[in-house]
């Protein structure tokens, strides 16, 4: 039988395969982070043609259901099929777009200045055959040949379980691979072996990001991610932690970053045709919260005062131990962490822009499913964490999406009707709204009257845009037959308390240091927008300070960044420790004028519009 | 329902419970180093009246079941019954006798003046509890702590996994547990921990005995013993070295060990009433191929030239992954091994006699499955092995069985009628002959005239104690209505073949030494003859030199010896890493002369009389 696509090419299926395995056999690659077992139901399409038999709808909703959505994953085909792939459903679509930009990583890493150091390193061996004149076991083999070089290992039952066959197998001739952190002999691998990948995890409270990196010319060939299936038990932090803390549950969270991670490797390595365990070596970062839920330590106690993660530095552990999908003996690294609410996707942003490099000093701010900030030079390095939430990744917003094809990521307002131009990742038909659309939107409402300075909808029965809906005004973005993508009330009234708790943790840590807004040099935008934020739009919301903009960088997701720098380097690794150890944490839950700050960052631009010269010079 | 002894006693049983479960209830401990799966066939008793159901006969020969015998663990009662419970199912009987035996090592142990340092370091910590303005994570604070004391730990994750929950719980007061080798914090304990034990462990190629061991006062506290399970694999090294070669037979092999260990351990927890958790180290001593076993490491290049083991000095890992049930972190530590051939029970013979430390010559002689040899001191420790055979230990021989309750120890031969006089472990009626017995018969019967010179039974139709039996002749030491005992000719020459090996291997190493027999001061006898082996008969035989009477000791399981010792001292447990290292092993297989000193060695005493004075002088 034959799927034909809305773009006319077709596949082969056969009766005993999956839709979702008949595009798997022929290239095509669909978002499924539980590897097509029908639980996940990210691998959605829509049998436009033929007949089919769809074995479990799993959480399509009714409505999708009627519209001839199935997961690919549980549908067979009984007759030709014409099906149309959706959208959301493509796996490398917005993959692409960080494809791209991945490739200016290895300028980067090379402006460090640093030593290529992987965690595994090789040491070319070569032993004399044993006789029964020297017949020393043959670890005391190994190990004289190592006092010679003067080098002492740990060696693991693993290893000493395939040593001796492993010597013979190679002659007495091979590298040993070994882990310089704690000393220890990993394996044993030939000679002429193929070359080695590493992989760069950022382990988002969203969204999941894997670079798979050549190690021989340390090029990102490869990208992936999905979103975290933790989301099925809590949009933030909080009520993951709270669902943790339930018998058993910890173990849960842990198995769904895991598989999302390994569904994310499968995939890659199917496409790319290299071999799991080729890949030797593994960094991850991520807020602590989502660090401690992936080493399976219990969460509670960051929740509760006085606010207390288990670890911030983490030792080295092996892929096998941490579930990866990879060699596994290769060691899994962990970014530090440096408190309960600024994590190591932090440290690893403070690593990507090299703020503890430079005297300047410097404003980080993360914007991701928290909002964390960072400010310092090379001498001094303060940070907070603000509850910002998760909409400008698309949480808690109607039609909020990831900044992927389809995304609305740049709005214009005509004055007289109210009516939106839109800017659509990949230039198609809008399928939803990303963060720097949300950006965008705000301000421009703002500006041209849509809502007041509280972000209030102005109701104004004259724009075909405002519209009265069940739950209170909302203002349409698009409409189609399938679907209006709008902004409600509650999405602006989010979305203005994210900017507001950053807005405000950035004043008040600036207070705490005796810093004032003209002292930052430069203001690094990091999270995930994509490429692009419009920061004069950013300025206008109240969310980034009156700055000049050329003081302003958007850096992209410097999670993935620091972990794919550390993957190569020791002394970044290194660096990366120093940097969660120097810095500062500043809880701001606790401080007394914190929710003054927030209460007057709650306007547009802000209530103390001095802080907005040029906001105000524009709107007068 | 009831069950009645032999002896009287008697206890309950339920329809719903197994004999086996029955007796384990009331304090009956049989040997089952199957844990009542009905595979091992060592939880034997004869029900003498009543009615029962036996589920599964096992490994009972048909002649068993037809007088009655059944497998405890398999069979349930339906009316009262009468019960026998067979001599060689008593677990506790023979380690009845070790235990008496045992109340002298904590004197030996003292004899050494070593501090008492287990595996296992316990540090008392205090730390102060966190505030919002000291809120550094868990292991922070830890570390911080640790650092004011100039200690560096390794974690791994399982200590990381706890380690929030357990801080809190002993309210940041506890005992940090921790391992000295690798530097690795294990866990953590309250302040007032109950005692802490150990276990030492003898893995024999064909018994395995446990030695309980209270850390508080270094007193062994209970013993136990089984025949180890790997014989259903073979009887000897070489066997089971064939064995693990075939695909995924080392795995059986490694899990009938560890299980057999395991049985004891739970027993003994059952017996003494004690957790698992609270045996917090453990040592194991074995040849190089249990060793090998134990830790699955393939043994296949130990029986292949030029014989290499793996490994001979071992990491310490723990119990979890040993698969000891004991505390699963646990170190274990391993004897060190010299050679292919010459293993840790040998290293243990060496520390346990202290040869080591002396300057004069000794000579140690191990009797187990196979003869090892150690000649040296204080400067210089040469070793060997002779395949002698496990006939000392019960295999092999017909009648043969472990130096325990109704096993045969001596014997004495009236002239005339060459009926035999035995002395029977436990003055009971004897139910088979150990090596003690065995040594004392052989040589008996050479000089009394009941074998010639080469060991040949002299056929004699006078004495109702030669008899002809399908195989040949056999010499008769017990008729009963049961069974009879007797020692066959192929008994007897696999006796004068064993002596044999072991008197060449002497000789030989002597000879390679430059050393003669009059240079050696002591002669230490290890292995499992229980209390006792007739020094002067083993002379007669022509086993051991012809040399006074007080040189000699015997020293018992020195393996399991020195086990314990190094159990309780890290000291000790270094000077076993010297002494495998510092231990020139001698091949004797490839040595030229072996083969004639082999032959010399097969006649009563031996061919060389010179070699045998006071035994000459005494025939004459």
């Amino acid at each position: 039988m034959k799927i034909t696509f809305v773009d006319g090419k077709s596949i082969e299926i056969t009766k005993n395969e999956t839709l979702y395995e008949a595009f798997l056999r022929t290239g095509i690659y669909l978002s499924a982070s539980c590897g097509g077992a029908g639980t996940c139901g990210k691998c959605k399409v829509r049998i436009i043609e033929g007949k089919y038999e769809c074995k479990n709808y799993g959480k399509l909703s009714y409505k999708d259901i009627e519209k001839g959505i199935v997961l690919a994953c549980q549908t067979y085909a009984l007759s030709n099929l014409k099906v149309e792939i959706l959208k959301e459903s493509k796996l490398t679509i917005g993959d692409k777009i960080a494809l791209s930009y991945t490739k200016k990583l290895k300028e980067l890493f090379l402006s460090y200045n640093v030593k290529i150091s992987p965690l595994i390193e090789k040491l070319n061996v070569e032993l004399p055959q044993p006789t029964i004149d020297d017949n020393i076991s043959d670890l005391q083999r190994l190990n004289r040949y190592l006092e010679e070089k003067d080098l002492k290992f740990m060696f693991q039952r693993k290893f000493l379980k395939n040593l001796s066959d492993d010597l013979r197998k190679n002659n007495w001739q091979f590298n040993l691979c070994w882990q310089k952190d704690n000393m220890e002999a990993l394996y044993i691998e030939p000679l002429n072996s193929k070359k080695d990948y590493g992989i760069a995890i950022d382990i988002g409270t969203t969204t999941i990001v894997v670079y798979l990196v050549d190690l021989s010319n340390i090029q990102v060939i490869d990208v992936g991610s999905t979103y975290n299936s933790q989301i099925r038990y809590g949009d933030d932090v909080i009520t993951r932690i709270i669902y943790a803390t339930e018998n058993g549950k910890l173990k849960d969270l842990r198995y769904a970053v895991v598989s999302d991670i390994n569904d994310i490797l499968d995939n890659m390595f199917r496409r790319i045709k290299i071999e799991p365990s080729a890949v030797t070596s593994a960094v991850i970062s991520g807020n602590t919260t989502m660090t401690h839920l992936f080493w399976e330590l219990n969460p509670a106690y960051i929740r509760e005062e006085p606010y207390i993660p288990t670890a911030n530095i983490f030792p080295i552990w092996k892929a096998s131990e941490a579930g990866l999908h990879i060699h596994p003996e290769a060691p899994v690294y962990t970014i530090p962490c440096v408190a309960s609410y600024v994590g190591g996707d932090i440290v690893s942003g403070v690593i990507a822009t090299k703020i503890h490099r430079k005297p300047e000093i410097s404003l980080f701010i993360d914007i991701g499913t928290n909002g964390e900030i960072v400010i310092g030079n090379n001498e001094l390095l303060v940070t907070a964490a603000c509850s910002a939430g998760p909409c400008f990744e698309g949480g808690g917003i109607k039609c909020g999406m990831r900044a992927i094809e389809g995304a609305i990521e740049l709005i214009e307002i005509i004055p007289e009707t109210f009516e939106p131009k839109l800017k659509v990742i990949g230039n198609t038909n809008p399928i939803g709204i990303c963060g720097s659309g949300m950006i965008s939107a705000v301000s421009e409402m703002f500006l041209k009257g849509v809502i007041d300075q509280k972000g209030k909808i102005i109701k104004n029965s004259n724009s075909n845009y405002i519209k009265e809906a069940e739950e209170g005004l909302e203002y349409l973005l698009f409409s189609s037959s399938d679907r209006d993508i709008v902004l409600t009330q509650v999405d602006i009234d989010n979305l203005i308390r994210a900017k507001g708790a950053i807005y405000a943790g950035i004043s008040l840590l600036l207070k705490e240091l005796g810093f004032t807004y003209e002292m930052i040099d430069k203001v690094y935008i990091a999270g995930g927008f994509g490429n692009y934020i419009d920061i004069k739009k950013a300025i206008i919301m109240g969310m980034l300070p009156d700055l000049p903009e050329d003081k302003f960088q958007f850096v992209g997701n410097t999670s993935v960044l620091g972990a794919y720098l550390c993957l190569l380097s020791e002394e970044l690794r290194k660096e990366a420790e120093k940097v969660s150890s120097m810095m500062t944490y500043i809880e701001l839950s606790i401080k007394s004028n914190y929710m003054d700050e927030f209460m007057s960052a709650l306007f547009l631009p802000h209530t103390d519009t001095n802080q907005f010269p040029s906001v105000m010079s524009f709107l007068s």
